[in-house]
């Protein structure tokens, strides 16, 4: 193989795909004797009836997806209320964050998100030459709007907000986040992935701020993170103009199916919500006893600081060889935190049975047990 | 609704994003009853030992899709012989070129592409704010090497060449594509969507050109454009840069499962594939007889020059009023031609039939039939 051809070949990709450096190889996904709890997926079956309409689109395998997500677009503007033109279909909402930091990011530009949040913006920004403004908030109840106006987060091209917040699952009032919306003519985007489990939501701001773009996703409590369905919802011209920079058959004709018979089918998904709502609590409960100081959640997951003697990487490994697995996430001055989903009960026992032994273990001042 | 908001939100947008104009509303697809001959799909069933891997995988809708696509590239990786890292997966190879845009092109640059080609690409150089240079070849049968090395092809970031050609069908020797790879240092991406309808393929060059990218996909010959399967082959380097620009969870749990079944199976499809060959040159048999002039294909579609008289917007539409959709590709000088795809031998025969009874209508003096 010619080296000369190699160089030249990376020598003329622009700057922003020069600077990353080559991803590790990505994990394989662990064995299903493992109870996994590490990434906020929502183990609830898809209801029957969903499940025919995703047999049913397999027979049109061999035909193009409909054009522009029409009919998924049509059925979400329906069940949230605004008319289509409202309404982007993404492959995940992931693809959606991905599309509007093309479409408002140029090299050199910033973007501004409360911090800790989700990481994986940093990449994003990453990618377009801009930077990631993190506005610490700790885990604040209340929207920091001072610091996202003033200072440095002032030049933002847009603000950033999860709402709950992942990884905290702290849940701010939508009064704050209008607040903000009418003080600044910034786009703000957000991101309701978890809003499902929370009191609120912010879907009444739309028709009164166009510059506000709401994301949200069937992979958390439509339980269909496989599947990858999310949509954004905002002022037309806005919307038009992702759409329009959006690639072609950007979802297969199951994403479009299952996504427009979820949503046709929420009603069943009540109890699921109301059982991730129970769980947390009896955990969080649980966890208090075992030790552990919580943060109070309003997603499906719960963050929970560690008891002293030992950090969240020491927790993670201990359960990890009980087989159940949490997230450990020391990039936001969270070392001595674990962050773990709400499954089933079944999961959960498991999951609390595994810190109660290693607990016991500590207690007795003998190493953690093996695997069980 | 304030205004103000809303003009400081669009003219925050990136130049790119802001040029284009507002996409019109997609089209709804076509009735059932249909014969849809207008985007080169593959009515082929899915096998059923393919179709219970989908139905497998839709129990796993509610856990994310495994990540960096790794088993479905591993797959790749075995059917094509290469390493996994020589293989990236994308959602249909059209995010594939997508990413390839992204990763090479600035505004300003350019790239080139043999005309007429496959018209997705300039909306893609438009989004990165580049010039997509048109090389003329009509229906070349070899590869007009000159005229990509120098003038105004000289100083495009890569070349882009589709053997078999879409909407032509024709075909270049793999020694021409080896010729230019040599010659040029450039970055080649060869698109073989249609690949396993022709009498050879480019696979071997790619282990002694690192300038080379291959795509491939799923949609043609193993008749599932409505999953989304593509893959890009190439040097680990250049893989694993546009990896690495690479949306997160881009494929669903059903992309993989059907993708590497399909794989698995590639034998199954082997009798399509036969079949295509054979409507195909029964069809161009027909068409010249009715008065058309045929491209030699070796695509699963046929290019055709409609008869003097009308144009192949005309045929269009006479076509759609007995119920059959063929393509009309006015934009690359095209004007007196249809495209057909080659789908089942009824279709085809229902193609001929309304193909036959226009130009009856037409030798009779009369305006053709309405729908039958």
């Amino acid at each position: 193989m010619s080296d000369a051809k190699l160089q030249n070949v990376l020598s003329s990709l622009s700057q922003a795909a020069r600077q990353l450096d080559a991803l590790p190889s990505g994990r394989p996904a662990p064995a299903a004797n493992y109870v996994k709890l590490n990434t906020n997926e929502n183990p609830f079956p898809l209801p029957t009836i969903v499940w025919q309409s995703a047999i049913a689109a397999l027979e049109r395998q061999y035909l193009y997806p409909e054009d522009d997500n029409i009919s998924l677009r049509e059925a979400a503007a329906n069940t949230y209320g605004v008319a289509i033109d409202h309404v982007i279909a993404g492959n995940g909402s992931s693809e959606l964050l991905g599309l509007i930091y093309r479409a408002f990011l140029a090299p050199g530009d910033s973007v501004a998100m409360l911090s800790p949040g989700f990481s994986f913006n940093r990449k994003l920004a990453m990618l377009q030459g801009a930077q990631l403004l993190e506005i610490g908030c700790n885990e604040a109840q209340s929207l920091p709007i001072e610091q996202l106006l003033v200072g440095p987060a002032k030049d933002a091209k847009f603000i950033l907000l999860a709402n709950p917040n992942n990884p905290t699952g702290t849940f701010i009032p939508i009064a704050d986040i209008e607040r903000l919306l009418a003080q600044s003519d910034r786009l703000v985007v957000l991101d309701e992935a978890y809003v499902d489990f929370a009191p609120d939501n912010g879907l009444r701001l739309l028709g009164r701020y166009p510059n506000l773009l709401l994301l949200r996703t069937l992979s958390k409590s439509y339980a269909a993170a496989g599947i990858r369905v999310g949509f954004g919802f905002g002022h037309p011209q806005l919307i038009g103009r992702l759409r329009n920079i959006q690639n072609v058959f950007n979802m297969n004709v199951i994403g479009h199916a299952v996504g427009i018979s979820i949503l046709a089918h929420r009603a069943v998904y009540e109890e699921n919500h109301m059982h991730v709502r129970h769980e947390r609590q009896r955990v969080a409960t649980a966890l208090s006893q075992l030790g552990f100081s919580l943060t109070p959640s309003h997603a499906n997951f719960l963050l929970a600081r560690v008891p002293a003697g030992h950090d969240g990487r020491w927790w993670q490994a201990a359960l990890e060889r009980q087989r159940v697995l949490v997230a450990f996430l020391p990039d936001n001055g969270l070392e001595n935190c674990i962050r773990v989903s709400i499954g089933t009960k079944a999961q959960m026992d498991a999951f609390l049975g595994a810190v109660s032994d290693i607990s016991d273990s500590l207690k007795r001042g003998r190493s953690p047990v093996e695997p069980r």
